[in-house]
């Protein structure tokens, strides 16, 4: 892993710069009432974040060749929705976080509205990189990756993952109904990321089974790793508040599983995810250290 | 007027049915946590509303002979993110009001935490149904429809007009800026249903001249007839509070131009907006009543 960790810790240091420089050049500030709007926008897209899902587009849109700037697009397109829907969980009314990559929440360094009106530009300029040709001339490729990323970040995903995670709060959810819930809160999107790489590749869907189950170990494994994060984490290491899950009476794994149960099936699951790439050669290494990453972050 | 109307009150009364009927199935009510979500999305969006943008899809469609199931699919995808605006647009952040279509709003029926995502799910909807096959069996068109769509929606859209009417609490808007308001926060998705229409007729983008001056036109006399319903029209009729614009300060058109200039600026607007027409022969009269229409109505 030491070894492995030095191409990985290279490829998140220019994934940010890439992301960041994106942000920089689609949310240009213009000369009018919006200013506001876009600064908001900037504040939540650039600067910070792990860029997990940026990553796994390039990570898998290598194994077939892809144009690195088409991946840069899609990845841009898919950070647009976790980006908006992290602004949207600090809110208040869901949430009530004040600190999120070290920074105050957009509601906190702005206000309200212009952060829920923020997350909602952020949500639609998502699907306007997506069509423009720029990402990829074909146009079957093009609304592939809208039905996807649609998909994943809708009521039978994200957002209905969010809405399982609320209602936890009153509920007393069992391991498989918190696997589901996790499954669409964190997992569609982490899933979709390589999707989208294989869409670009123009991968045909049987041919899609090995990335899948990869993605899906990988999602599962990620928020694993992240109730161990809520319960054990550095509050200033993470840059935003910890210890929430226990706080609201929240079953997650860890509540479910134990501390030991919860890490050996962490573990568990990153091999499998390895596993699933068993027909891929070196080409696969960054998908295969990105699994592994999962469990070693601090943040 | 009179005679005329009565092809158009049919049609209303045809589009809110389809519409209804479209969304009670996209909205079916799943049978896990997610419940509550999905009775959000469907107060929303079932029973109420003009469906102006509907409305405009299937008279615009019609010019091409454009199969009606697909004209509904492209209509209920803009219909899904008006509702998600208003449902945001409703949240005591932005403009805080309790009633809307005759009915409490979602975050009052529910709770703003489910108003949020249950916006954020019919955002995400609108774009799944436009990727699905089913909306057109050509990719190009569709994907033309989804850029379209996002581009309506979001900073340079609807979402940046929401964003300079909030800003218009606070500072003195002239006519100039007001207009450059009303063109996106109502204008961008009214213009987008008309031009959704023509997609789907497959009309190259340089034989839209005509429907695109005359969506303008409605879409600005449609925003005038809002500013005088504000002013003088009758809450029950309405569905929803009125006097809002003159209790926040801010200009419309009314505060700028005065009553009776700017009904002679909308009079003005709908004879334009008719007169771009002149190419279409009596398929572009439900077209023509819609313009009319939009001086006419108390709701």
């Amino acid at each position: 892993m030491a070894d492995a960790s030095l191409p990985l810790q290279a490829a998140l240091r220019d994934v940010a710069g890439e992301m960041d420089r994106m942000f920089d050049s689609l949310l240009a500030v213009p000369g009018d009432p919006r200013q506001g709007l876009y600064r908001a926008m900037r504040h939540a897209a650039i600067g910070g974040g792990k860029r997990l899902r940026p990553l796994l587009v390039f990570a898998t849109s290598r194994l077939f060749a892809v144009d690195r700037s088409r991946a840069a697009r899609v990845a841009a397109a898919l950070e647009a929705i976790h980006v908006y829907s992290l602004v949207h969980d600090d809110l208040p009314a869901m949430d009530d976080d004040d600190m999120r990559r070290g920074k105050p929440t957009v509601h906190k360094a702005f206000d309200e509205a212009t952060a829920i009106l923020a997350g909602d530009c952020l949500h639609a300029l998502a699907f306007e990189i997506l069509a423009d040709e720029a990402t990829h001339p074909d146009p079957f490729v093009r609304i592939e990756l809208v039905g996807a990323l649609a998909h994943a970040a809708g009521p039978s995903g994200m957002a209905g993952g969010q809405m399982m995670d609320l209602e936890a709060e009153k509920a007393s959810f069992d391991l498989n109904t918190v696997t589901r819930l996790q499954a669409m809160k964190t997992g569609a999107l982490i899933s979709c990321a390589v999707e989208c790489g294989a869409i670009l590749g123009k991968v045909p869907v049987e041919g899609r089974t090995g990335l899948r189950g990869y993605a899906r170990d990988v999602g599962l494994a990620f928020q694993i790793a992240d109730d161990i994060l809520d319960a054990e984490g550095d509050e200033a290491l993470a840059g935003k508040k910890l210890r929430k899950d226990d706080a609201q009476g929240k079953e997650t794994f860890l509540t479910l599983l134990g501390l030991d149960r919860a890490r050996a099936q962490a573990r568990l699951l990153v091999e499998q995810a390895v596993e699933h790439l068993h027909s891929y050669g070196p080409e696969a290494d960054l998908l295969r250290d990105i699994a592994r990453f999962t469990l070693d972050r601090d943040r």
